[in-house]
């Protein structure tokens, strides 16, 4: 995969997302909310997509809206379902992301990105707008939400949610790639002090309350949780984010354990998937594609304390159930 | 700079150092130990040559034994001289230490290494043979080992310090590279497990004992801290060594801290050569040569206790006193 960065800065930006369709109750796009209509099309790789897999966990919509996973590596057209029977998405009966891509727009030429979210009937792609695609989920979707489920983007906090997302955006879940696919020096070393300014100003938020905005689990905890989650596999080596481990960030380590051992949260992370993504797929970065070995995983399973702080994980719901057997992943460490 | 691994199995393997004359006291390959008449070539990234640097500091042979230092940076040519005026050295008069290679053995066609030790008047190499040199300069120039010295290589010892130095070198100075410069992930596989297999035994080892054989200072202990001091800094991320960092493992981090405070151990180390020699020089791991800004190096400094193991550093000798002027390293952090 080549990684294209600014010749001037040696900057790396995210491509914005092309399809911006919404799917929403009143339909008002075309699309409207509707059960067993939709396929999710996640890596469990990318941090992007993983906000959808934990949302869809916590809110209960698996029964609703399936779940298709591709391989973590992609070759030259981009993901595919080699994970599958016969290399085929079982519902969609696609190869490869980009086939749903040219159902929506035959001309389109741009990257295939998850998640996206398909629309089974006519194989269309509905959006890879990956930041709309959890709010949705959690505003749009509320009649099929299970009960008991969370709200993770409650109205008088939104506010305050968006403004935490910004800056996570902004300095944690871009920052990361920044400093990673930086050909130059000087773009690395702004987004890695971007990068780590973000992390002791977030560390020292939540020294003494237990999530990020309120006293329960929102949007912007997940936000925040799938760039975590990958730290030490990935970014702190392969992407040169080594001024700490996430493991010597005492505040953010236990903050990031709890979530982990939240149900809805540890159970969506494939580590294996994470690692051989990250470090076979890059090879402008990384050109023997060689897996390290480490770090040791098993310490997420370690007890992180954050239970004194108070705070009420699900509110007035409760957690979710365990996922569907077809959605269990192997142990992890 | 190109690194050459077997094409069937991916496994990096130093190659063997082809000049292997002595300087020993007799004289007896046409080199006697003698005053001002030989020099020594190091680069400070080089944890081979540093050894050689920390030798000739606690012994006290700066004063008998010039040092040139080369610059962190090779080109197609190697090892050169560019942070000397006109990029010459100033006492072999050379731009390239392949000149002195080139002047021992026109014929020569292998690589360029240091630590090498080159005869100033005639301009030639004599020795890039690192495991000897440091042996060398313990036993053969007695004579003119500073007043107070320590025995590094001591007569009843040397059993178990080649012992210990067999597994160090084989697992974890040796090991380091074979791990980063693997091709094939079965050869970083093997170099790993064996590098981690390795540190685990000496830190049990160490747990109750302060220095790996004796209770002094030794070769051994050379040996292990000059690829330690490198750990955290450039083996962990770069090299994929990322089981843990050093600072992860508590009795050989106080251990490698504990050397670096003494002197003539931390004031050989220079992070910036280390740093930007490993990130810029190997293009085949990394590409775009970006050097990470992590991660913290003035923990090196923190307590580390191990006085409490007793030991006598230096036995029945002293510490050396701080290095010649123009040898003195700008502060590391």
């Amino acid at each position: 995969m080549t990684i294209p960065t600014d010749p001037e800065t040696g900057e790396f930006h995210r491509a914005p997302n092309r399809f911006a369709d919404r799917i929403t109750e009143d339909g008002r796009d075309g699309w409207p909310v509707e059960p067993d209509r939709y396929r999710l099309v996640v890596s469990r790789a990318c941090p992007w997509a993983s906000r959808a897999l934990v949302v869809r966990r916590l809110l209960g919509l698996e029964p609703v809206l399936s779940l298709a996973v591709a391989d973590p590596i992609q070759d030259e057209r981009s993901w595919r379902f080699t994970l599958d029977p016969g290399d085929v998405d079982p519902v969609l009966g696609i190869h490869y992301l980009n086939e749903a891509y040219a159902k929506a727009d035959p001309d389109y030429t741009g990257g295939i990105s998850v998640p996206a979210v398909v629309d089974v009937p006519s194989g269309k792609l509905v959006t890879n707008d990956y930041p709309r695609i959890t709010l949705d989920l959690s505003t749009e979707w509320t009649a099929h939400h299970r009960e008991g489920a969370p709200e993770l983007y409650p109205e008088p906090l939104r506010d305050e949610i968006d403004e935490v997302n910004r800056g996570v955006h902004a300095d944690v879940n871009a920052a990361v790639y920044e400093a990673g696919f930086a050909s130059k020096q000087a773009a690395y070393d702004d987004a890695y002090h971007r990068l780590f300014t973000r992390l002791d100003e977030l560390s020292r938020r939540l020294e003494s309350q237990r999530y990020l905005v309120g006293d329960t689990i929102t949007e912007a905890d997940i936000r925040l949780f799938t760039t975590l989650v990958r730290f030490d596999a990935v970014y702190h080596g392969h992407f040169k984010c080594n001024r700490n481990k996430l493991a010597e960030l005492p505040v953010l380590w236990a903050y990031a354990r709890d979530l982990f051992q939240t149900p809805g949260f540890g159970d969506t992370v494939d580590f294996d998937h994470i690692k051989r993504h990250y470090y076979q797929v890059h090879e402008q970065i990384n050109p023997m594609r060689i897996v390290p070995r480490g770090p040791d995983l098993s310490t997420w399973a370690t007890p992180h304390g954050r239970e004194a702080l108070g705070g009420r994980p699900f509110g007035d719901g409760t957690p979710p159930g365990p996922p569907p057997a077809e959605e269990v992943l192997p142990p992890q460490w």
